[in-house]
């Protein structure tokens, strides 16, 4: 069989049929998805993907943290593999598409390749990596951390979900903690599709983001240390409610990020911890888990100390003392200029129309662009939403993106 | 043995002694009470004040709600007994003396009866009322409420904790659900003696606080509704982050209680449960507790009135949804005079010095007095501060108002 090998096009409706397979595994009431990463149902999607990629005449094999790799052989065996995938895990309330359409149009390019016969000089290998949201165990992106080296092997299987399961023991009971010794340099590049997660894309009615880099990203732990008493008799000038301390940082923290709104700046406290947290007692501690982003890593620097600044005005304000406690930074950086343009020539022989754009969200791709040439694409999500049961995309949403990821990596595997 | 009885004195001694016992069950690291309504540690509580109260010659029931009751008898048949009493029970980070003072003060009263061979024309009983804080079950004060017929039996048993325990099992797994039909009918009056768990009568070096009332206390619960997303590409202009919305209501309420608290006026936010509260997802509901107290029932009406007006800036300012949807009344009433002026009468006879004031807390005692003559007697505690480990006093501090309690009640069952 023959075919001019840039024409081929995915078949959309096979992976349509994939996506709504997936959407069954782990349904929430409201349609969306809760897969947590290593729960049962993400054992189940795991055995159905290898399943797939075994049926597609891949070999597939599981390094020690679970994350999973699927080869399509190449011609050349001296051709490093080039990697397309994603996350199969989700959100606690995550949506159909997030990470998982990633790695299932990667196994759609293997299926295409075959349906067409085609070979490549560098092998394709496809990856879902474990424990990409963060959901259950944290920090997030932790298996394309482990693979690149950045997160310690020990480190990630002890860390513990809320229950005080750790990613070890989860990796046992579903019966994925492989022995495979995979690591980034038998790798040649990687290539990433996913949903936007954003609403540029979908607002402008563009088929096809070129996302060249990432937003700058600090995320930051904040204390707020009160007094406890009581409700009833405690005067307002003798009062050290942590609440109050805590509702000042949270305003604080969304001031700068309106201050940099018409930059694409933001800011976002996402999470809070309170002490006693009981009727009738004032609360003496706080827990608050903020982040700035902005498009221009000094940006997100100047966001980070215009809050530390604020930090005593606050205090006093709130009669609590606040502190930084913990603080972490990733984005900032740009993809692989060749990737990107082989992303860019596949949109555009296709004619599809482009935007460039940075990732606002953090991905396994930001890991792995440390130690392998990689690019991103997006497609349009309906509305921008997602971390959300409603996300959404169409068939004519995905089918520009899937494409361009089928061209661009079959132009750096090598078509022969 | 003969006694001039208004010239008797408490064994503040013996008193302290019993405290500091109470002290030793439920310690925490920090020295304070960990001693939840009808956990372990309140059932080692609860039977060894039985068989103090016995050993002090009281006949012991114990009504279904677990409320404990001990009985010294009077030596008219016809003449209803007068109460005393307060709660063993503590906040999950309490004092020493919360409630406990109240309790063990009305022993040490009996104690120093039998001493000097009083007796009197009504029956004393002594009272430690069930899950006075509602730290563990919700509402607090449930005990005396269903004493008084405020609040159904079936009602309060059905209470569960965090773990889903219900109230009625709790009682039944430290052995004290009791069948005694004891209700407020039976008794002639009451009178509870607490710290101030404020600093007036500590900041003014004031030996006796005669409470004459309550302040009005509204309570109410906030629901902020918002909308999930992805922390990173959602522009700030799409958000509504929940927490976002309760940082401002609690700023509200903050505002509120700053606004009348030169009336002394006060206002809280004491509690948030936070959805989802992950890491990467803007959250999308918050469930506040709040409250207002004022001195003046008109002006705590005012102030949830205020607040229930600033709703509509609140969730523009928010762009969430702000709701209040529940709401609770107490406390705003007086004590029945003629206790408060036996309580008057005993601190003059003694020479020490008074504050009259009016309860700024809830306590058991508001709950009686819809059904039956009640007072209250402050003690001054350690710079006001209370629910919390830190709580303290000293023999001095309670000396007076122990003996005020005395007297009081000595005069108010007529000592023959």
């Amino acid at each position: 069989m023959t075919t001019r090998h840039n024409n081929i096009r995915a078949d959309i409706g096979r992976l349509w049929a994939s996506l709504m397979r997936s959407a069954e595994i782990g349904t929430t009431p409201k349609g969306g998805l809760k897969r947590l990463a290593l729960s049962a149902d993400d054992g189940v999607m795991r055995r159905e993907f290898v399943e797939w990629c075994e049926a597609a005449g891949c070999k597939v094999e599981i390094d020690p943290i679970g994350n999973i790799f699927a080869f399509r052989p190449g011609t050349d065996p001296t051709a490093k593999p080039v990697l397309v995938g994603s996350h199969l895990d989700t959100q606690i309330k995550g949506g159909r598409f997030d990470g998982i359409l990633g790695v299932l149009a990667g196994l759609e390019l293997v299926r295409t390749l075959n349906d067409h016969g085609i070979q490549t000089r560098h092998p394709v290998a496809l990856v879902n990596w474990t424990n990409e949201e963060g959901a259950r165990f944290e920090p997030p992106m932790i298996g394309s951390g482990v693979f690149t080296g950045g997160k310690a092997l020990d480190f990630a299987l002890s860390r513990t979900d809320k229950d005080g399961i750790t990613l070890g023991q989860a990796l046992g009971e579903i019966g994925f903690q492989g022995k495979a010794k995979i690591n980034a340099d038998m790798f040649d590049s990687l290539f990433e599709l996913h949903i936007e997660q954003g609403p540029r894309l979908d607002d402008a009615k563009i088929q096809v983001g070129i996302v060249t880099g990432a937003f700058g990203v600090r995320g930051f732990v904040v204390e707020v240390t009160g007094e406890t008493g009581h409700v009833g008799p405690t005067p307002m000038a003798k009062r050290h409610n942590a609440l109050v301390g805590a509702a000042h940082v949270t305003l604080a923290v969304e001031e700068i990020g309106w201050s940099e709104a018409q930059n694409h700046g933001k800011s976002t406290t996402m999470r809070v911890k309170v002490e006693p947290n009981l009727l009738g007692i004032l609360p003496d501690f706080v827990e608050m888990t903020c982040d700035f982003r902005h498009p221009e890593e000094p940006s997100v620097i100047k966001m980070m100390d215009a809050f530390k600044a604020r930090i005593p005005e606050l205090e006093e304000r709130s009669r609590c003392r606040i502190a930084v406690k913990e603080g972490w930074a990733y984005g900032g950086m740009r993809f692989d200029a060749d990737c990107v343009d082989l992303v860019r020539d596949a949109a555009q022989k296709a004619g599809y129309s482009t935007l460039d754009l940075l990732t606002e969200a953090g991905h396994d791709a930001m890991h792995v662009a440390e130690v392998l040439p990689a690019a991103m694409i997006f497609t349009p999500c309906e509305g921008g939403l997602s971390h959300n049961e409603a996300e959404n995309v169409s068939l004519a949403d995905i089918e520009p993106g899937v494409n361009v990821l089928l061209q661009a990596v079959l132009a750096r595997a090598g078509a022969v």
